[in-house]
């Protein structure tokens, strides 16, 4: 198929786009991609390509902006319920102990996460993925967290390699057990570290094996923050991690500086998430590291926060910044990565070119699959996504809506709307 | 039909909600409402509205929120192009003039709209209406405003009545030809104020009476604010048209305070719009009057300024607070009522229950139709979305996505997605 005509063709060629590279769109004006079967096999202008293939089937995309599938490098996806009551509960100015004393905070969501029929857990989630892939989202990461203890962790990682199964999302999974203390271990980070560390990544890789044969391994995760889990805590599941051969993803800085974020370079993970109270010293280790920064501006915006991450500042220090959706329960229920786009250009300060380029090929690297998806590229898989706008600069300008039209997964095209 | 078994309804029911008795939501749990026609004939418990007409043919609403439509009372609906470019220029940190240079500010809008082809700026303007539409709002205020001549100003307000008899989206027009200073006055407001005085406010009468003949008139608005127009011009602007009979709007201290806001209360204005730099005074004056203060947080948001409305101050004093989109396409290109909603949760601090006041009866209560909409109460016009959640308090945590799955417009039931 030859979809061609399109007003403007961004194929972010290139690879990921460090510091002040950032915002390469590889811009191509009245564009076309030819894609055969999962894979894209040509990209450039429309008239050389209908030359170069005047047989092959059209999709005319006259007016509209053609690009990359937008890539979301950090989710909650998997849960159950709400905390729609919590919500207005802290715009009534409750505190956050009158907010557990009525039900509400993170283990809320464990608790109707474990208690879910199983059925029920997949169709809530299953919307959610619908959102996001019709908002523009072809691959997204998606970690576990709300289950706390082994069963309930490979369960929702389980309901995670189901849904990537059924498609047309896929989905990177993510084992996050320390995401929050458990119930059973009130008080007790140490204890539940423990756990973590002696018995439930122990048992990951052989899990993984017989669920997810020839899959790559799962990123592993880790909440570093001050009432989660402790710089030391996180190291040491980190390295437990490390050493049974699974790649690394953090949570760090969002409400205090753990230092979790130069714990993540010095151990050379994938990426390090949310990055609000990072320090100088912390975004120079970043930028001299392959770890991807990921700014999850969604976060502070949900809670009404003042303080985002400094993106100008990994940027100037030459770090590879990405974004993401963050989407979860209480903080962040936004399947829209144009949403964040809009957002980071406001709080952030990028432009849309740079937004475009962190949620693309930087977004795929985050999630270490920017050799796979992420731009338009020659035998790269076909993850392409139609706006219904002339000029890419709609996605940023724009806000509260969708702009996309149509969603072309693996080489398959739906129509959204 | 008799619209059953919503998980909640929400009448708004009970007129406009003054100051802090904002958010009186008339939640019934397993709702139903009956229409026929263009109207609401009944609202109450399912229970006991399938008793009172059990042979009323039903629309099953399980899951769901009904509620009624959500009004915007403040929107520049019809326009030509996009400032995409003036956007990314911002970001870059262009100023204001390098803007103006590179041919951006409102009036490359207006250079745009004047050179429009009718069918064109009629597309382009029906596609906005869709989109709000199809985020749950039945009932817009539009304003002219990019014209700023007598000819131009009057065909924006056609294409307004146009529209408005398209449908499904319901049009209250607004005639602003105080928007800006036209390109024929350089630095001379003091002259267009003269023609808006003497040629065209004494021409829109007649050529209603002719144009849409049996109408209520439309409203006249003014942008008071350094740059646009003197306290002193909008008071001349706003007073001959007081005087010919028109209903009276303001855009007030949405930059500066000059006034404007204490002028709308003092001259009966139906609404003053904008509100960020308004003093205590004002607030005070607003709250002793019947003039609706409608805040439109879009627009910081668009712009990314730190300032908004001062919400709760309003609410303190006693006033009649609304919320709107501003949809303009230099500061707040924004369909979506719900995400407005969302953002006034974040930046007024208002509740969820609150916002959705202000989006329904109050709003209503800003272009005067609260007795006609806003709110489902028997004999009132059968507009009403429902929403695919079971909590309205969804609206406002969520964010970013469109959560209306029906609209129910003049008592036909449009499917979205």
């Amino acid at each position: 198929m030859l979809i061609h005509s399109a007003s403007q063709l961004l194929t972010l060629a290139g690879g990921p786009q460090r510091g002040r590279s950032l915002g390469r769109l590889g811009l191509i004006p009245d564009g076309a991609v030819l894609i055969q079967g999962e894979t894209i096999l040509d990209a450039g202008p429309s008239e050389v390509l209908k030359q170069r293939y005047p047989h092959e089937p059209g999709l005319d995309a006259s007016g509209k902006v053609l690009m990359p599938g937008l890539v979301d490098p950090h989710t909650h996806l998997v849960w159950a319920g709400d905390r729609a009551a919590e919500f207005e509960l802290r715009l009534e100015g409750k505190s956050y102990l009158e907010i557990l004393a009525a039900g509400g905070g993170i283990l809320s969501t464990v608790r109707a996460t474990r208690q879910a029929e199983p059925a029920d857990l997949l169709a809530q989630t299953r919307r959610r993925a619908a959102a996001m892939f019709r908002h523009g989202t072809t691959t997204a990461e998606a970690k576990t967290g709300y289950g706390l203890d082994v069963e309930a962790e490979l369960r929702l990682l389980d309901a995670l390699l189901r849904l990537d199964a059924e498609g047309p999302l896929e989905i990177a999974p993510t084992f996050l057990p320390a995401h929050a203390i458990p119930p059973e271990y009130p008080g007790d980070g140490e204890g539940y570290t423990r756990l973590v560390v002696e018995a439930m990544l122990p048992a990951l890789p052989a899990w993984w094996r017989s669920h997810a044969p020839g899959r790559p391994l799962p990123f592993v995760d880790v909440f570093c923050e001050t009432g989660a889990f402790s710089l030391e805590q996180s190291r040491r599941i980190l390295e437990t991690a490390r050493a049974a051969g699974l790649p690394l993803k953090i949570h760090a800085d969002e409400f205090d500086n753990l230092g979790g974020a130069s714990l993540a370079a010095s151990l050379g993970a994938v990426s390090a998430d949310h990055l609000v109270k990072t320090s100088p010293a912390d975004i120079q280790a970043l930028a001299a590291s392959d770890t991807v920064a990921v700014a999850l501006p969604c976060t502070p915006f949900g809670l009404a926060e003042p303080a985002y991450t400094p993106a100008q500042a990994i940027l100037d220090a030459g770090g590879l910044l990405a974004l993401a959706s963050d989407l979860n329960p209480g903080t962040a229920w936004c399947e829209s990565m144009q949403f964040v786009i809009a957002l980071a250009c406001r709080t952030l300060r990028l432009t849309p070119a740079q937004a475009i380029a962190a949620a693309t090929i930087n977004a795929a690297a985050a999630i270490r699959r920017d050799r796979a998806i992420g731009s338009i590229e020659t035998g790269k898989q076909a993850d392409l996504i139609l706006l219904g706008v002339s000029d890419y600069r709609h996605l940023g300008y724009r806000f509260g809506t969708n702009l996309v039209t149509q969603v072309i997964k693996k080489g398959i095209c739906y129509d959204v709307d």
